[in-house]
């Protein structure tokens, strides 16, 4: 529903939610969440144990393969599982499943095009969806989808620019000039979508190139009541019942994009304790912080997060409960935030279990013995120091920004901004306001998915309130805001007044530039106005906090480099990814789970929770039960080491056979942006078998079936 | 459920939400509710307007009454009034409403033992309750309702104990003696219940006298169904169409009580327009704070306030989500905290409005220059100055203490409290401990209401996670509190040591006295012993600021009452006052609401939301729908001025009829904590009407119907 995805909450999904930010502007949480996001690529402390890990598809571990599990990938292998991925930039991972651009991914990564799609009259989320021919396949209003090409180091040309004589600002800036250059070089070379990368928290940095498909269509997707079976009491759950799966085909000059690279579907899907492979996107991990830093996530970042996340759970509740349709209206950004607070509750009860910091203490000890035995590491030493300070100004700056937040109020800042930033010279504008960036983020801008000014009114009033409890009314800007009114006259003011909602009003302004805006009488872009200065000081000072942490998490990981060696993964990055590990159950409250669940098992799932609500199955599952096979595999977990971003990702065999499809990770698992553990943390995915089955026998889409070479 | 009501969020209801403070210790969201109660008692800033307040029923306003309704009630009419009434001291208003002890009031107030006398198999929330016989009415476990008997003038006794060269500590100390002793004596001498009130802010004490009674049956309840039509969605809001009522009995040596001053049943309820009297209890208002302390309540202690409620909303909502059973278990604390969630964020939106603050800070400015002309009130203007210190030391400490919170803990730390406090003479020890509150204090002890052991892990659990967030998880105490474990595992094993949910353990815990506390290995006692010191040093801190203020604020009513007159009623304490006003319907939103919506129109409201959650008439409204009189009013609105406290207060006309029952108000009247305005503010009650026709017709109650005389 948000013009953007990277500027609003509702994207901030689970297995999305960790995705590196890219825009100036976030409105109120997308604002606050991504920066947890700014050390956007770090390095583990330890060696890797067991399977643990997040690989870069350009530094597989083929030993680690070949010693652990005697396989190893080969170059044929590794592109072609590569090519057969594909991002979605909502933020999730997905798959090629045929030769005619067919993709996979889970439906809680197509909710939100499902939700844009929707109309009070039809509900795709609600209803599910299937179009019997490719004339029936709908267009998705603003999504993109990279499909990655090819990756390049690129660490010398970005490493040089920064000199230690820079001022932070200095620094900021030379950084961006030569990733601005980089990228548009790139771009204008082949025509791809081209990102720097930070890796193992600045130490490395890596060109990304993508071919973009823009032309997206929804082909199926099956009823939210089974696609989220459970809902959020089942949510990081495990055992699970889910069909979290949905297929788009990707078009290119109005036709199928011919897709050569795809998976084929397994026949039988993985055995117990079987090797699997996860390609895919993780958002963001945090293992290589400093103990400090940690501490500060634990203490401050995390509750601060989860207080606006209930926040805006309970807001959207509220507005949800006055009538049907606007519980239509709320729902896909509600599982979003919902999602959010459930995955952050587990990351926090994993920060408050003393086990966990008797070993990151130690480790950080151990590593930091090593560094001062090390006359070529000794002044490595303060790098640490540099974390716990920038730790510290992060903390005083916490919650003190600008937290406007509404779909209306996003495109106004972003218009706002577009004309401020193209007064300056290309290399020094803001990376998402970029020559490289430019397409990707008009596409969002001029997006038809409808607004709903109830809705958005709603969040604006809230996200008033939240700025003048965050920095006190009495403050100038905020009363400059208000205007003299109550949050809520004001609100309906400015949503009441601004024509925003039409694309053709967006065109014609962002046409006008930064004169048409100052004449501009729409208040939504005055109030942009008004608050940008403030919003970009903000930026800045954390530009330049970003900046010294990439300093100082680069002698780290050169530390770590020379004490301990090369053969690891950085943290992740929201890029491409190998993961591994066997299908495998676990222990948990004396239980043995199994590895997998049945297709039967929904059925006496939903028994057992008879009359609660969204453990009710769909009437087409109902109708269809006679004819189902209740011994089919649904979901299954394996130890691959997956986080936020990772939904939606293929899991294959060493055929490279797809026999699953990621979309959760269970409870345990939800400490793993900081630290991973094979001990009970565990992956879930959709079994393909299941998938195979549903689409055949409940849906009645045999020409998905044949599509999928069965 | 809790034990004790004064400790438990749940019992934070609006109409019950502003009671003042009566326990040392209050788990994590009672204690940082109660503080915002601290000045237990203040005056008005301006002459009176309008239909403004709360008045004191030794002091009502006849003049008033006479000009402006040319009524003037004598000292009869005033003490059958006021005998009529009775307090619900889990917090809400009632009244006697037939000579054999029958009392009226609110569902929502007698939820809280509906919920108590329930269990999985019978759910008196959802399927409501009629006694048909007297043998059949169920005792409740812990209830203990007040009938105001009498009303002294103490301050000349408590004035002059505090000295102008006490520190607070011994200001503290003098107060409480003096307190407790004329408690004490009063008890001794008549056997009532005795509480010194502080009115005014501090600048009056009055002695209120009540006859206790503690054996108290329930008689007939609704389907929440329909007294909570509309649920959370529709509450604070009007148009409404609630039956938010229910039938008590008093009982007296195991016969129902004989209850000479009842109100006699309105046989037509009010006309448009008719001047109507609230008797009841409103709990706090705090219209005559500072704008230093206004602002902090805008700025900071409501904001705070909602983040822990919206935290406790979540939690146990997603407890809830688990099973049918779980629902039921967290339904009745989940609508407490909604209720406070939905009144606090009108306050906040109310303190969020400019207006406000124009007229409050010229009020303030008029008042000190008044002040600063007068010699003999010149040093008042100090006045100011220290509440804008206790202001500052409130934002310091405020959510630093000790959060922990469950209906077992609650209970391990009143044993450890009352141990300890046993051991001090009695003029010393705190106001809850007190010989005078000893009965009441045990009556809640030793309630036999059931305690479910999971869900109070799950507040634990949260609890301890909030104390770690709160003061840090390095934070030595909190270390003693975790004990080596995670937050969940530490929960688990807390809940499963304990025997405290056995009454009997509770009894031999207490003979047992301080030296078997020290013995005891029931978990949840240690860590009451383990934290107890910390929570005495912040209720030492918070009695020191509620000294300051009431001596600032003392200065402050002097001022007032110098400059403007005495003819005016003091901030609400949850004590008996009495309000007044016409019914009158307002104009919203370009919308003439009426005075009263009818019963039909439940229906069309029922068919207007189909489909949504709250919305379903019960079945016995559906049977009944054909031999109901549709036009019959169902809920009206007046502008007598009433806060939280208020529900279950009775409407009464001049001839002291009852007309309706007091149980919301519209959310205009959420500002009334801090300022009263008539234009839109309005009290809805349940019209009289309404619920003697469901008695007859729908629930077939003929003979209680028969009993309230008709």
């Amino acid at each position: 529903m948000p013009t953007d995805p990277d500027s609003w909450l509702g994207r901030d999904l689970f297995l999305r939610h960790n995705r590196p930010a890219t825009r100036m502007y976030r409105n109120f949480l997308g604002m606050l969440l991504a920066s947890v996001a700014l050390v956007s690529g770090a390095l583990t402390l330890t060696p890797v144990p067991a399977d643990e890990g997040m690989w870069l598809f350009n530094d597989l571990p083929r030993g680690l393969l070949r010693d652990r599990y005697r396989f190893e990938p080969d170059d044929v292998w590794a592109e072609h599982l590569m090519k057969s991925c594909v991002r979605f930039n909502v933020g999730g991972s997905a798959s090629f499943v045929s030769g005619s651009g067919l993709v996979l991914t889970n439906h809680h990564v197509g909710s939100d095009t499902l939700f844009k799609l929707s109309t009070p009259a039809r509900n795709l989320l609600a209803d599910g969806f299937l179009a019997e021919t490719r004339e029936q396949e709908l267009k998705a209003p603003d999504l993109e989808l990279n499909q990655l090409v090819g990756i390049r180091d690129v660490t010398s040309q970005v490493s040089q620019v920064v000199t230690s004589d820079m001022t932070p600002e200095q620094a900021v800036a030379a950084r961006r000039a030569v990733v601005a250059g980089i990228e548009k070089s790139a771009l204008d070379e082949t025509g791809l979508r081209s990102n720097v990368i930070t890796l193992y928290g600045g130490a490395k940095y890596h060109l990304y190139q993508y071919k973009k498909y823009t032309d997206v269509r929804l082909v199926w997707a099956p009823e939210t009541s089974i696609a989220f079976f459970g809902g959020d009491a089942d949510n990081f759950e495990y055992p699970r019942f889910c069909l979290d799966a949905c297929l788009f085909r990707v078009y290119e000059d109005g036709q199928p994009a011919r897709t050569p690279h795809f998976l084929k579907w397994s026949a039988e899907g993985p055995a117990d304790g079987e090797l699997v492979f996860v390609a895919g996107n993780p958002g963001r991990t945090s293992r290589i912080f400093t103990v400090a830093a940690l501490k500060f996530q634990r203490d401050s970042r995390l509750p601060y997060q989860l207080e606006l996340l209930r926040r805006q759970e309970i807001l959207l509740q509220q507005y949800g409960l006055r009538s049907v349709e606007n519980a239509r209206r709320a729902r896909d950004d509600l599982f979003g935030v919902q999602n959010s607070r459930k995955a952050r509750l587990g990351m926090l009860a994993g920060l408050q279990d003393p086990a966990l910091w008797v070993r990151r203490e130690k480790e950080e000890t151990e590593l930091l013995d090593a560094v001062s035995q090390n006359p070529a590491l000794r002044d490595a030493a303060a790098a640490w120091q540099k974390i716990t300070a920038t730790t510290r100004r992060r903390q005083e700056i916490q919650g003190k920004g600008i937290h406007l937040g509404s779909q209306l109020f996003s495109i106004a800042m972003t218009l706002v901004q577009i004309a401020e930033e193209d007064q300056k010279p290309p290399e020094q504008r803001l990376p998402e306001f970029s020559e490289a960036s430019r397409e990707s983020l008009l596409q969002q801008l001029y997006s038809d998915a409808p607004i709903y000014r109830d809705l958005d009114q709603v969040l604006l009033a809230d996200s008033i309130s939240r700025t003048l409890e965050a920095r006190g009314f009495d403050d100038a800007l905020c009363q400059k805001i208000l205007a003299g009114q109550s949050r809520d006259e004001r609100a309906a003011q400015l949503i009441a007044g601004s024509k925003l909602d039409h694309v053709d009003t967006r065109r014609t302004v962002a046409a006008g530039g930064d004169a048409a805006l100052a004449d501009s009488t729409d208040p939504l872009l005055q109030l942009a106005r008004l608050v940008s200065p403030e919003v970009r000081r903000f930026r800045k000072i954390t530009d330049e906090l970003d900046e010294l942490e990439r300093q100082a998490y680069a002698r780290i990981a050169e530390a770590l480099f020379a004490t301990r060696g090369t053969s690891t993964y950085p943290d992740a990055t929201f890029t491409l990814r190998l993961a591994f590990g066997p299908v495998r159950g676990y222990r948990q409250n004396d239980q043995n789970l199994p590895a997998w669940t049945t297709v039967g098992g929904a059925f006496a799932h939903a028994e057992q929770h008879a009359g609660q609500a969204d453990y009710a199955l769909p009437d087409s599952w109902q109708r269809a039960k006679a004819r189902l096979d209740f011994a089919t595999p649904f979901n299954f977990v394996s130890t691959a080491d997956i986080i936020g971003g990772n939904s939606g990702s293929p899991v294959v065999n060493r055929s490279l056979e797809l026999v699953g499809l990621i979309f959760d990770g269970n409870l345990q698992s939800l400490s793993a942006d900081f630290v991973y553990s094979e001990k009970q943390s565990r992956s879930v995915s959709v079994h393909a078998g299941a998938i195979r089955q549903a689409l055949q026998i409940i849906y009645g889409a045999e020409h998905i079936v044949r599509e999928l070479g069965h």
